[in-house]
């Protein structure tokens, strides 16, 4: 695959381009600066592929809302209001569950003080389940089980590919044991979880398309583990974007988690598993400075409103902090954020590029397309939310914490 | 300067250390992590040796509260309740003016489309104050003065080390003409405003000193511009936190601004702005997994809880996503979060290091020292306090956001 260029490109939404310029950016010189910006329509695109592509393959959707954390967002991305869906803290379960979210697994390993509230969010009606990767998870699990009377449901984590967390899929004895010590204890064994979060690292079809298989026989190998030794797996998750995107078959498989897809970023694009015309997150900015002298034009969204997040600069094209277009979401040609701090965003034309900085004066204002949507969203209270005629047509809050 | 190593100590506080170990960390295992902790002791003689060392140097002292975004931390930081102080975003400024404190400035370049909410502040009684460093804002600002009777107290944005933005201090003409707009327009000339920011890159004392030196001079010879061109000029402002330690004279200053020093972190400690054993802030983090083959430690305190800030990673001493510590605050030997996902920590040893990594079994709890103080504040919404005996004495709300 060649290096991802973000090409100069008409918003994808029939009608915008019909439309023209002159109805684009409505209303997007109202707004308070630095601020998100959410495009509706390349949001719900970039869902309704996934929910295609993962109906075509047969399993299940798990959106994971990690990226959103908006309940507005959550209700386009599930499949129904109430779920499933995938959680990265707390204070996400706790929200989506108090708007009738029901389905809910906490994709973080469980630690033992944090059960207390895991059941008090369960007895509210939500059925959310945990994850983990030890013995001593599972006593704790299995002891909180028992003396409250509540039957956590529990994927094992299982370790795809040597990123981070889980037990190793050939590991039969650990597999075995906890899943006995759970269904002993009195929690409910619901299956197995992965995520190859390694494929965040390719940028190569064919080695997506690997990864996605190893991901799948990871999964399968550990389920079948569990069911030989007479032990329930009704669920074999698995789930990362990139994996999400290049699985050819998921044979095995009952559910597939993602989530940064949905708003897509450059660290995606530079993967291949978003389009670089499908990005629909960005940051709204004003300039506010020059350096002539130097080829900087100084702007108001730093670091605070782009996050600190520099996954580009480990790819084949390093965007910097951000790649800036105008106001309908036209990158200009070769021009990127170089560098922030807090409150300011120096943007110069890419190095070794011979494009012309463009006149760009105070008061003007750019859209920047960001490295992680993760990052960049949790820097972030609300989305503004872009129509098909790039106007704000609504302003969706978010939560961030724990 | 030799590379920074953090050394195993007890915290600075008299009485913490007579206390002993048993005392210490007392209710942190009470707390939901990951969150934010603030040693209230280290703060304070943090504020104290900086108010000590400009009342020496014969200047005022506007703390930049972008770093707290808190009142409470306010409260201490300022040498008066009313100011001064300095904030990085209008919504920083607005928060601070109902509390109450009348002497701010507005440390980023002013846009145009921010002015209405700039004097609404201003009608609350707060004497806020801009910042700018052309002819195109200082139209704009003279335009408002006039059409709204606010006499907008500008200071002129001068480049102490062509980090950012500022009039370079040789440009007579550029000074005086955005000084006579301003002063004809009917806005309020009060100075020029300096950033030293290339400071940080620095790691060695004498070139500390230097880069102090030069911003002082850089401030001095725009306000005597000013003043030869008979120009008001009263206030001549610079700071980083790097310069305010390493000032050794600043004659013709009037007020120091520095804000990141109060809390210290490590690329502050890298730099050598701040001593290792300062850094008053951490992030709580529980242990959720292993792996032991890898020699890592999983925690639930990821980028998201640490900020994606690696700052030290182009300094003498690489910290990783920060330096692991007991519930003590005493550093692990070598220990670091050698990696981060959005909800996870990777702690390791420090690669080439012989030192063992520590028994901590799920569930344990550390602390973690961040990059940047600034940035892992943003992440959280709170601060825990801790008083002297590592006890949480208080929880600070703090803002975020424009």
């Amino acid at each position: 695959m060649p290096p991802v260029t973000i090409r100069q490109t008409l918003p994808a939404e029939p009608g915008a381009a019909l439309l023209g310029r002159a109805l684009l950016g409505t209303g997007l010189d109202q707004l308070d600066t630095p601020c998100l910006l959410l495009d509706e329509g390349k949001l719900r695109a970039n869902l309704e592929g996934m929910q295609a592509r993962l109906a075509r393959l047969g399993v299940a959707f798990r959106p994971h809302l990690k990226t959103a954390k908006s309940l507005d967002v959550g209700r386009i991305a599930m499949t129904a209001p109430e779920g499933p869906a995938m959680v990265s803290t707390l204070r996400e379960a706790e929200y989506f569950a108090e708007a009738g979210v029901r389905d809910l697994i906490y994709g973080v390993g469980i630690a033992p003080a944090k059960l207390d509230r895991v059941s008090a969010i369960r007895a509210q009606g939500a059925d959310l389940a945990l994850i983990l990767d030890s013995l001593e998870q599972a006593d704790a699990v299995a002891a909180h089980a028992r003396s409250g009377s509540d039957a956590l449901p529990v994927l094992i984590e299982v370790d795809a590919d040597g990123h981070r967390s889980g037990v190793a899929p050939s590991d039969r004895d650990l597999l075995v044991a906890i899943g006995r010590r759970l269904v002993a204890g009195g929690a409910a064994l619901r299956g197995v979880l992965l995520h190859a979060g390694d494929s965040y690292a390719l940028q190569d079809g064919a080695a997506l398309v690997a990864a996605a298989e190893a991901e799948r026989v990871a999964a399968v190998t550990a389920a079948e583990t569990l069911r030989a030794a007479d032990l329930p797996c009704p669920v074999v998750s698995v789930g990362s974007t990139p994996t999400a995107r290049y699985a050819q078959d998921l044979t095995g498989v009952t559910e597939v988690r993602a989530g940064v897809f949905m708003f897509g970023d450059l660290y995606q694009a530079g993967v291949g598993s978003v389009a670089p015309a499908d990005l629909a997150l960005s940051v709204l900015a004003t300039v506010i400075g020059h350096q002539r002298a130097k080829g900087w034009i100084i702007t108001d969204a730093g670091w605070m409103a782009l996050s600190r997040d520099r996954g580009t600069a480990r790819q084949a094209v390093d965007q910097g902090y951000g790649v800036v277009c105008d106001l309908a979401g036209r990158p200009y040609p070769d021009l990127v954020v170089a560098d922030a701090n807090q409150e300011h965003g120096i943007i110069a034309v890419r190095r070794g590029s011979q494009a012309t900085l463009p006149d760009l004066p105070i008061g003007a204002r750019v859209r920047v397309l960001p490295n992680h949507a993760c990052a960049t969203g949790a820097q972030h209270d609300r989305y503004h939310v872009l129509d098909r005629f790039g106007r704000v047509a609504a302003v969706w809050p978010r939560i961030n914490g724990w």
